[in-house]
Parts: structure tokens; sequence; C-alpha cells
């Protein structure tokens, strides 16, 4: 049985280094609150208020370290709530994607681009990916049981020796299927 | 191939006469917005605050006509803004549920008990059941196609010969599936 633990994402921003030295002060830096389950991986204690076209949310907890490029990963219904209407992609790849206001202790930045829906996924590290015989990009099919079970499909696997084990759902998903963090799924093909 | 329209149900309430009474004055009739999918059932104009301990919502849709007991619909999302922790029901079955507060233009009501997540479900009308040969209460596992695509297990068969085929599921999991009104699913077994 090849049974993975569930990981429920909650809206999250990831940054540039610039845009956090914009919104917290020049050569601030973020400081770790919790460690995520991807190995080098934090939620920062940091937060920064999104806002969009419709509605806003105060508090978007930051997750480090600082990337490449900006990205607010929100739900469905998060997107409503914000009046935006953002493609389900995989993490990095934000082209087309609507943008956002973000609003910081020390200034603004008026993202460009960059809001997705995360496109659901299994991080495998490279020996559990061997052992299953999964490849990297492949899209899985993945049941998690009980009251309100669901087989989610189209679930991408992203193999690398920096990965841990970990589904990775948005609090949609989760709501819809009834599980949370630290339940477990099954990869069903 | 047994396919059915997915019908997307948002928060919504259904009140008995006595509390729509208190709430919009004495002798006062819910008046019709718009039909619904199933046969005498209306959206109707009128809509109640909704106060939970954590959050509220101001304008929850009243679904019309008047039953026997009252009972506030939500999603998981939906309930965890309001602070509660409702049960998956089916319609009807309110026992041992949360309670919450009610505030109309004419008064207030504090239900006892009646928050629920409604469990997903298909209306089928009796001749659309007997061609498909299924049976009342049956639990039916139904697919959604797409780049969310998902199975729902636990899926309620629900027969009378006063229903309309629809499948019911709430924004939670119409989010995660990437389905709106008026799409399909299709009955798997």
């Amino acid at each position: 049985m090849k049974t993975v633990p569930v990981g429920v994402s909650g809206r999250h921003i990831h940054l540039t280094q610039e845009h956090i030295e914009v919104l917290f002060g020049a050569g601030y830096q973020l400081t770790e609150f919790k460690a995520l389950s991807q190995p080098g991986q934090f939620a920062a204690n940091e937060t920064v208020e999104v806002i969009g076209p419709k509605g806003s949310f105060k508090t978007v907890r930051i997750l480090g370290p600082a990337r490449p490029a900006s990205q607010l990963e929100v739900s469905r219904t998060d997107a409503f709530s914000l009046g935006l209407k953002p493609p389900v992609r995989e993490s990095g790849n934000i082209e087309d994607t609507p943008g956002v206001k973000l609003v910081g202790p020390n200034g603004e930045v008026e993202l460009e681009q960059g809001v997705i829906v995360a496109a659901r996924h299994i991080h495998f590290h490279t020996s559990d990916a061997e052992k299953w015989n999964i490849q990297d990009k492949a899209k899985l099919r993945v049941r998690v049981g009980g009251e309100r079970g669901v087989v989610f499909e189209n679930v991408i696997a992203r193999v690398s020796p920096n990965f841990a084990l970990d589904m990775h759902i948005d609090t949609d998903e989760a709501n819809a299927a009834g599980v949370k963090n630290g339940d477990t799924a099954e990869i069903v093909e």
C-alpha cells in the first residue's frame, strides 16, 4: 500500500528578497516561526496584508526562505473573496496569472502577477519514488477514505532528493474530503 | 453513461414558519426570488444574519417553503469562520448538532440546534432511479472530470416522484473539483 501523509496548505505567500525589503525594510530577513515538512522550508513569523479588487486578508503567512519570484497561493474560496480568478498551477508557473496588492509595515507592493490556486501534488524523496516506481511529473490518483471519501485525480508527482514524502492539498480540497493535517492518503494508481 | 447535472449549494437556511415570524414579523410569508431545481422549492428574497461564536455572515439566503425544523447548511470553510463544528448530515437529521444565532429585521432567534454540513447527495426522480437500478439511500461513487478531477464517494441517493435529477454538493466540494452549477458528473458505480 502506497500511503502518504497529507499536509493541508492554508493561504500563504512566497516573496522575493526585494519584496521582503519593500514590505519590511531595507536588509530585512524573514524569521522562522515553524519548520515545514519540506527540508529548509519554514513558516515565517511575518505576515502581510493582501488586498484584492473585492476583498482582503489581513494576515497572510509568509513562507520562507525568499524565492526568485513572489507568489500568492489561495484556495478557490479565497479567490472569490478577493475577487480574483487565478488558474490552477504548479508552484513557480505564474505566467499570465493575476496580480494583487501587498501591504507590509514598511511599504506596499503591487504584484503584477503571481496569484495561483496550487495544483495538488505529492513530494517524493527519490528513494520513495524508486521504491514505488513513480516518475517525476506523473499524474496520480490518490484516495482519502472516510465519511467524505474522495479520489483525487491529476495529483502531480514531484520527485527530488531534497523532498520529504508529503501530499499537499488546499483547504477546499481538505474540507471536501474531510481530512486534516497528519491524516493519510493512498495512491491508488 | 449515468450523467447527472451538478448543483452547487452555497450556505443557506431553512426556517420554520414560527421562526420566520419572529425574524420578519407576525404572519410574514417568504417571497420567491428564484425557483430551485427541486419542484416547489425556491430561493427567497429574504435573507437573515447568522452569528456564530467566532464570526458571522450578514446575508444568508433563506430557502422556502417553510419547514418543520429550522436548519442552517454551511460548508466546512464557513463553519470554521463561524467557529462551529457541525457534523456532515443528511438534510433533516439535526439531532445533536450545534445551534447558532439568527438576526432578522423584526427579531432574533437562538437556534438550539440545526447547523449541519450537508452530505453530498443526488436527487433522483423515481423514473431515473428505476432506469439506472439505483435504490433510495444507496451510496454512490460519482466522478467529475477535468483539471481538478475528483471521484466523490458516499454520495447518497435520494429517490422520490417529487424530485428532479440533480447532484447537490457544497462550495468546498465544488471548488475542490473545479466544477460549477450546470456542469455534469457521472455515476461510476
